[in-house]
């Protein structure tokens, strides 16, 4: 598994897997019925920002991350950063390759800690994943997010120093 | 006093104190030196969010807020909220005024909780005049500010259920 920056030439293999994770509504706060145009714009991010891949030997894009400054000003030294895996690439270690990414691309950048605004309870692979990461639950969102058939359940905000 | 919504006309009175507060980078985690126009599109909201003007009865702009949607899709129904307040006119209930127009505003259209996500702990007088409102510091992100004057100091993220 290589990753590297995605292209716009990658956007043709990012978007179905983006778009069936944003529709089911269970793990991100998206719109679920996000247009094309606006995920691409969302999704494909210019400097300070950044969007990769996770590309498999033959060149199948197995999953795709977005980084970024969480806050401005005097609190853009607090990186954030968004991720998607294939669901037929699940449980290969995409996620975590694209965590430990994120993580030397933060330490590189020169930002002094990583936050995660919005992972839900129930995501328990990714809020696993994140906690074996370095993350910890910094605080939870009472109800902060209604899943299509759990209904409305918490919402965590992740963080870890750098 | 009163509050209503923010019109074009309105902005050549917000800037000198909002291009004041954050540009002290005191309170604020925008960039200290962000340009008028920048300004004027991230403070002058179109719906679902709206901004407000405090007004005194002579015409006076004494404070501003701006109220969206915190997050989007599936939590779309958490509420943020953004207040300026102009120095001269501090310590007389603008601040409070508009807090609690703004709970008001995020009741009627139909959230369920206000999240506000950098509150600096050194700004003692926003901290007590939200707990005040029935907020409570939900998380703090470490050293998640950095104060021009006090160095890194914590960023509080704020929240009430509606």
């Amino acid at each position: 598994m290589q990753i590297r920056d995605a292209t716009p030439e990658d956007w043709p293999a990012i978007w179905p897997f983006l778009h069936g994770i944003v529709a089911a509504g269970e793990t991100f706060t998206w719109d679920r019925d996000v247009s094309e145009e606006q995920a691409r714009a969302m999704w494909l991010l210019d400097p300070p920002g950044r969007t990769v891949v996770a590309v498999a030997p033959e060149g199948t894009v197995l999953g795709t991350a977005k980084m970024n400054p969480n806050h401005m000003g005097p609190a853009s030294h607090i990186a954030g950063a968004s991720f998607m895996v294939a669901p037929e690439h699940a449980g290969c270690g995409v996620g975590r390759a694209l965590g430990e990414h994120v993580l030397r691309w933060a330490r590189a950048e020169g930002y002094r800690a990583m936050q995660f605004n919005a992972v839900v309870e129930t995501n328990t692979r990714a809020v696993g994943l994140w906690r074996s990461l370095g993350f910890e639950v910094l605080a939870t969102l009472p109800e902060g997010f209604r899943h299509p058939v759990k209904g409305y359940v918490g919402l965590h905000i992740m963080y870890r120093g750098l």
